[in-house]
């Protein structure tokens, strides 16, 4: 019989080599891109994920009301500046969009040091650092800038220039839905609204492009929907219009900061044991890194919306270092030396590793439920007795015959047992394979 | 709107300054007085409470049937002593109430140094020291005295005399309800039963006197009975009498050892888990000070008759230094100096801030569940973005809205937030004014 | 009143001296006999164990259907040895019944030196021992021997002789009931199907057949099933002939192991939580010794078979050192020596102490649950009041009197209050005689 392989899915393939490199490449493509909540640099980015993955691309016109929120009007930049009174340009938007802050206003004015400095933002603790500031909500101007460059500022007046717009237009986002065996979903959803800043998201974006492309090629229980939004008017755009939807969201992970060089860490959904949740905890501990597992807060990434009370969906939030616990989070140094190839990879890997969990953790009935069943004349178990050496793959068999009652899935058998889910899961599959198991 | 002032109500103000002094006074003016379970002393005492607070006095005579127990005949005392032959007073009640085992009955004998040892109480251990002895339920009699004292009689007959009468009267205990907006209670009891010692007893004694006064003038949701019983008979007495109120009672404390240096110690109800136990354990946590946490045990003071099975009530009891654990416990040393103003004004805060947090913990509904709500446009978030530092105030809103889901109550959100309830409050309050936020 | 002797059965007399040295002699007496999971020796086993108790001696055919197994062949051996080319006997079954390969088919064969040793096995880690192999259900012959003599084996031919036969025949096991006040039971099993290893099994051969001889002797509210059984099939062929028995089984042990010099180790039922499993952990926990408690696994002894899906039963393991973690399992060093006297009688007192806890492990009923009642008068209560040193006794009677609302069992109460269950069990007692306390 064949049950065992239509029973637990083999092991997606590991990333193949070069992944690491081409997720930094897409990384490096989109980091000059100057992206905000909305606008031209959102929608170019949403482009260049569609040359990867057949997204879908929706629009939604600015004054739309989505809940509590309204779709602000679409910004967009073209050139920003300070020159000094020689006409050299003292900072100069082309050179970095962070100097910028994001949703500034248009602005032509000459103005003495001193009232410039009322819009200039600096990080004293950083002195070659830009930070990155943003205004979505309340219309004003400004320039983040290194504190050397601010210090080094003589007297004398400046004209500052932001060639910007804010108009009625539309907020953009991606969406790419992978169907799969059942209407049940995966959701990973990844915020697209940074401009130069690579750990914070392109890493996220990279990860989440790959990941959908990798899916693409494997069969599937579950569908999977992409969602490459601005970070919370986004998502909760996304929910205002998709309320139907969310109900078959069963599992989904927020993907931010994934390409710098720390260990993974994981926020779990506000229900605390849902099963995405419990996946990540065991592959983590069976994993040889270190990790962080930290609870639900309502402070983060889009997860805030997703775990809303109302939606409460089982959604955690994967990142290696967590915003704000690295000093280059929303600064110029969160630059592309910042995020390696490797962790990249790595972290690609991990999702592809979390999804082959959730892809094949069902419960299953021991059919023989009454004594256990005799392995060896099945050629399932060693054929000399008394043999010290206790064999795990034996060990992993019996630990799945004895707990499928109906009442625990593989990934309960693997948390009780202690046994990585990849072992029970194969103990499963020489199960099914001997009509040892059923669905 | 006004509603955030109804929904949680403002923390009530700090003790005023002299409220330590005002406490020892009260100490003080009780210390001289020999109290026992029944008598004039305890009735002394009750009249003193009741120039403070309108304590109604309740007499139940000697031979009522309260449950398994009878009131017992009432014990007064006028006088006691043992002179020596030269008719010198070497124990004298005038000198120190606790000479005289309590409830012993009266006797008027010249005894041989032998023959009156065999009545005698001290301390080895602690030689300076008089212990304090009862006898309430085997009719004998008997002296205590510090072990020095002890040791210095010569050889030679004594008088010993006990002035004392043991005759059907009453029981006495003192009741005061202070009604809130609804019928149900908080119950602070406190027993009044020991002659001159401080912590033991005076310290609750003072603390709850001070506490009713306090709550009078303060709004109430809850009513507050307050009882100051003698111990075991009172409680065991009032429970037989009162059995339809005792259901009301939603909370509620033993007040004990209150006035020395020690932390506070709690000992939780019978049930563990109920709603006092976790208040005073989050107060605790978010203080500064050491503190103890004691599970139930069916020893101590009358949390012992109140958790009995059949009544189960949510009561712990609040000590500094809990009976047992400090050696003047039930000595003359338990005296004037060993309590403090300023630990007696700090049991009567803590009180105070425990009826505060029940007052206030009440279960809302986030009114905008789907997604957060938009808090800038309310003014309730920092207006630009990117600053890495959080904000305690905003986490605070942003707790009790995603846990706002009709589940809840603030306690829940402090707890799983480690929040400390006041700020978990004041965010409740900000958002119910806001709208955010429904009973 | 004489409720009490009948609520709490006296706690049964410890072992009487000597119990140690007949628990050895008949370890002694059973050790040469070579047993297997079928035939004489295993029968004569059971016969040897039936001149200390009634134990009834089943037999089952060849063959015999019982769930996934089938009743094997009975194995029987006369003799075996290995010659050398003089004729001398290098490997004797008579020396040591480990040197076959248990269930070895008869051979009758010259062989050279290289096939023998494809028969041959041995522990390069301990040259001196021999090994203890089985292959019960593969047809084939063997040797085990010790390294040294094996490496001694010149080359040149020998002569391999297992004079053996493997017919139809009978599977051999033991049952004896004990029957108690009621149907519920308590199953004790252990194995039997080991050649000369003492510590695996004949210590748990010994101490159930001690056990059983011993509970004979005092009234017992449980009925007590023991089983004496080849393993794994033997436990399998039980189940598969009394599954409505199974269901009486209310608590059990598996013995084995129980004659080394460590400690305890108990191994849970799969339900983890079990009667059996508290009472086990509530006894080592307040012992003085050193021990150990494992969750449930699905490797070890005859409670894989007990704890299958289907039967579920709440049945443990006692071993003192555990199977795989002493050197000398399964190897000729498991002898005489290895298993001590007192061991051997400390195991049985700790299985009659356990048998004591659930046979007196009942709930009750404070007759009298509202508050306290009133312990002085009936003499349970110290009369002077005011000493400070607590009294475990009644502490014991307070937590048995708070407790006993219907809800909680004596080892409940033991568990909550953490006073051994002896004493809250001659609380109950005492409590009882006074009509304090109903079933």
């Amino acid at each position: 019989m064949t049950a065992g392989t239509t029973i637990a899915a083999p092991k997606c393939d590991p990333t193949p080599p070069g992944t690491g490199r081409h997720l930094h490449s897409f990384v490096s493509e989109l980091y000059p891109i100057c992206r905000s909540i909305t606008g031209n640099g959102l929608r170019e980015t949403l482009r260049r994920i569609g040359e990867k993955i057949p997204v879908q691309i929706h629009e939604v016109p600015s004054g739309s009301q989505v809940f509590d929120w309204t779709v602000p009007r679409e910004w967009n930049i073209r050139d920003a500046y300070v020159k000094n009174s020689r006409g050299d340009r003292v900072l100069d938007f082309r050179r970095s969009n962070l100097h910028v802050v994001n949703y500034s206003v248009p602005i032509r004015k000459t103005v003495s040091l001193c009232e410039l400095k009322e819009h200039l933002h600096s990080l004293p603790a950083h002195p070659d650092w830009i930070p990155y500031r943003t205004s979505y909500y309340r219309d004003t101007w400004g320039f983040c800038v290194s504190q050397k460059v601010l210090d080094a500022l003589p007297e004398g007046n400046y004209e500052a220039v932001i060639d910007s717009s804010l108009e009625e237009g539309h907020l953009s986002y991606g969406e790419f839905l992978l169907p799969g065996e059942t209407q049940e979903e995966i959701l990973v959803s990844t915020h697209c609204c940074h401009p130069s800043l690579c750990n914070d998201n392109l890493s996220g974006i990279a990860v989440a492009t790959f990941l959908a492309k990798a899916l693409s090629g494997q069969p599937r229980r579950y569908s999977y929907r992409f969602l490459f939004i601005p970070g919370t008017i986004g998502s909760i755009t996304w929910l205002s219009r998709n309320e139907p939807i969310a109900q078959r969201i069963k599992h989904g992970l927020v993907l931010a900061c994934l390409g710098d060089r720390g260990g993974f860490s994981y926020k779990k959904s506000r229900r605390g044991n849902a099963e995405i949740d419990r996946v990540v905890w065991h592959l983590l501990s069976h994993s040889q890194e270190a990790f962080k597992i930290r609870d639900f807060s309502p402070y983060g990434h889009d997860e805030r919306q997703y775990c809303s009370p109302s939606f409460n969906l089982p959604v955690g939030c994967l990142n290696r270092t967590s915003h704000g616990e690295f000093s280059e989070y929303h600064t110029s140094a969160d630059n592309l030396d910042f995020v390696s190839e490797e962790a990249l990879a790595g972290s690609l890997q991990f999702c592809l590793d979390i999804c082959d969990v959730l892809e094949s953790n069902r419960t299953y009935r021991n059919t023989n439920p009454k004594c256990e069943p005799q392995l060896g004349k099945r050629g399932l178990y060693r054929e000399l007795g008394g043999q010290t050496d206790s064999e795990a793959r034996e060990m992993a068999m019996l630990w799945v015959l004895n707990l499928s009652d109906g009442e625990n899935s593989l990934l309960d058998i693997a948390e009780r047992s202690g046994v990585a889910f990849g072992a029970i899961r194969q103990a499963a599959t020489s199960l099914a394979q001997h009509g040892l198991l059923a669905p």
